[in-house]
């Protein structure tokens, strides 16, 4: 019997449709974005404006307003929500370099290095305080509920990232928490508040959730993955980073594990003590591939990005959810 | 032609009166205040206990809770209110603690000392989304206005200090503009959102607004006084911190301005360029007294706060209104 192979499963997945579609609504935010980092205190937009126009995808608030579309919204408080997610988005890496001491992001000089430490914790709070204005302004207390509880969910997911960075010990379920938290939340509730403002049903509040929910998890894992190269073993540009900054993420949960005593002996020499040689991360990556850590780590990736795209099954066939369905096709991929 | 003084007036002044009209409320502040910086997460409740069971006057809270009770409201927003502004005033603290640099808060080791600065910004961060969720749960969204703008504003008036840090040449508008924000604005805010969720007229949360501004523009000039030992040249244990840390307040735009060339190299040394000895102190506070700069930073003080004490007039006599009075008298007789 022939399978037939619809042409599109051959091209690689892209986020071009979903850019493609929310493209009118995404100027829209830009536009706020550049008025509300205005001030004249004039480090303020200098400041925002490196990070937020530094080239970053702007996933989370693309998925703020394709759900708002998803869920047939009518009406602009969508844009303002999607430029409220994008400021909580950038108030955390801001706050995230100063507490991760980090030199670059995206390939630049992180701001804390140009403007200091200082700057970095002020324009962050500055940016969260604009974005409460703005999801004020909107004027829907259940989409403020949402995302202030992620703000303080986020927070306490690198709480606990603190709490348990260096330890070698770490479960798979206590690292699952921290990423629901740090990374996930902000997804699930860029998603969620679409149908919300929209006024559609409960059950589709809860769907379009599950899919910010595993669709940040997957984006994480990845993330994670290509850290050590990526299952292909390329090297991009950021390899090593958490390595060296003795991060535990999965790859290093099921390498430990699944390592003997001299592997664990290793780990917690370079990632608990932080004594790291040259040649420990080429090591690294070399027990990673003998336990397929990378690849289970794939795999738990593509059992999330399964779970988000049974999430959109609720909704009728449509260009946005097919464009969603290849966002998180393209998330996966990046991989490879 | 015998002049009646009332026996109040000889009487020191003091916040006994306001902390006993609010006690019963107060108390469900603390409780909320633990409620709520609890976390599976262990550091956040301590991180969070450690600055909030450290003996701060609570001051902010017992404002909203004031102005809650001047208006005549009925109900139990007011203390998720004033838990929120305590939250906000937490995270302040916290992020200024590593925006300074600060070893001591209040006499303890700072938190950033005890946990690190990853700490400090991530707790910060979570009791601002907490507070977020708490004014949520009040579900006023003019007091969501308020407070999530005087949250942008402090953020705004703390990078205007940054940008204004260790230059003599800052004028008193600039530093006027500076401690509005920084620390009159939550003041103001905190006692807007009283008449606000009484529902009571425009005036009077306009009249509330600028008692809060004027008592707290005035509590910060006294600091300011008191940072250089007060004008009866007590030396209190914080004596020097503002001068060691190159902080341009009012009594050095003052003396700075009414200096010759001399003293002005002086200023521009140990201010500017951070190279203070051990008997530069003693020479910025001679040159305040001979400039009279602490006696006038305080006769500006006592302009604010009469400005806060004829704000109140527009309310009718009330044991909580002379209870106020006593606090604009009592945050002022600090520098004495």
């Amino acid at each position: 019997m022939a399978v037939i192979v619809p042409f599109e499963s051959h091209s690689t997945p892209s986020i071009d449709r979903l850019v493609s579609l929310v493209a009118d609504d995404m100027a829209g935010v830009n536009t706020t974005i550049l008025a509300r980092t205005g001030s004249e205190v004039t480090m303020i937009p200098e400041v925002a404006n490196h990070l937020i126009s530094s080239g970053g995808k702007r996933l989370r608030p693309m998925l703020t307003l394709a759900m708002a579309q998803l869920a047939g919204y009518v009406g602009d408080g969508h844009i303002k929500l999607a430029a409220a997610v994008e400021f909580m988005h950038t108030a955390t890496l801001l706050h995230d370099d100063v507490v991760d001491e980090s030199e670059l992001r995206r390939g630049k000089l992180s701001a804390r290095m140009l403007w200091g430490n200082e700057a970095s914790v002020l324009v962050g709070d500055f940016l969260l305080g604009q974005a409460f204005r703005m999801m004020v302004e909107v004027g829907s207390l259940r989409a403020l509920d949402i995302l202030s509880s992620a703000a303080a969910t986020i927070a306490e997911g690198e709480v606990m990232q603190l709490a348990a960075a260096k330890n070698t010990a770490t479960t798979e379920d206590e690292y699952l928490a921290v990423i629901r938290g740090k990374t996930a939340e902000l997804f699930a509730a860029a998603c969620e508040v679409g149908p919300v403002i929209a006024e559609r049903p409960k059950a589709e509040q809860t769907a379009c959730r599950a899919v910010g929910m595993n669709l940040g998890i997957a984006f994480q894992l990845v993330d994670d993955v290509l850290d050590y190269g990526g299952t292909a073993a390329k090297l991009g540009k950021n390899v090593g980073d958490d390595f060296r900054e003795g991060k535990i993420t999965l790859p290093v949960v099921l390498a430990f594990r699944r390592g003997n005593d001299v592997e664990r002996d290793f780990w917690i020499r370079t990632l608990e003590r932080g004594e790291v040689a040259d040649a420990d991360l080429d090591h690294a990556i070399g027990l990673m591939a003998k336990h397929r850590a990378l690849e289970d780590t794939m795999q738990r990736a593509e059992h999330y990005g399964a779970k988000a795209v049974d999430a959109l099954a609720l909704f009728p066939s449509s260009p946005m959810k097919s464009a969603l369905e290849q966002v998180v096709a393209f998330c996966l991929a990046r991989s490879n």
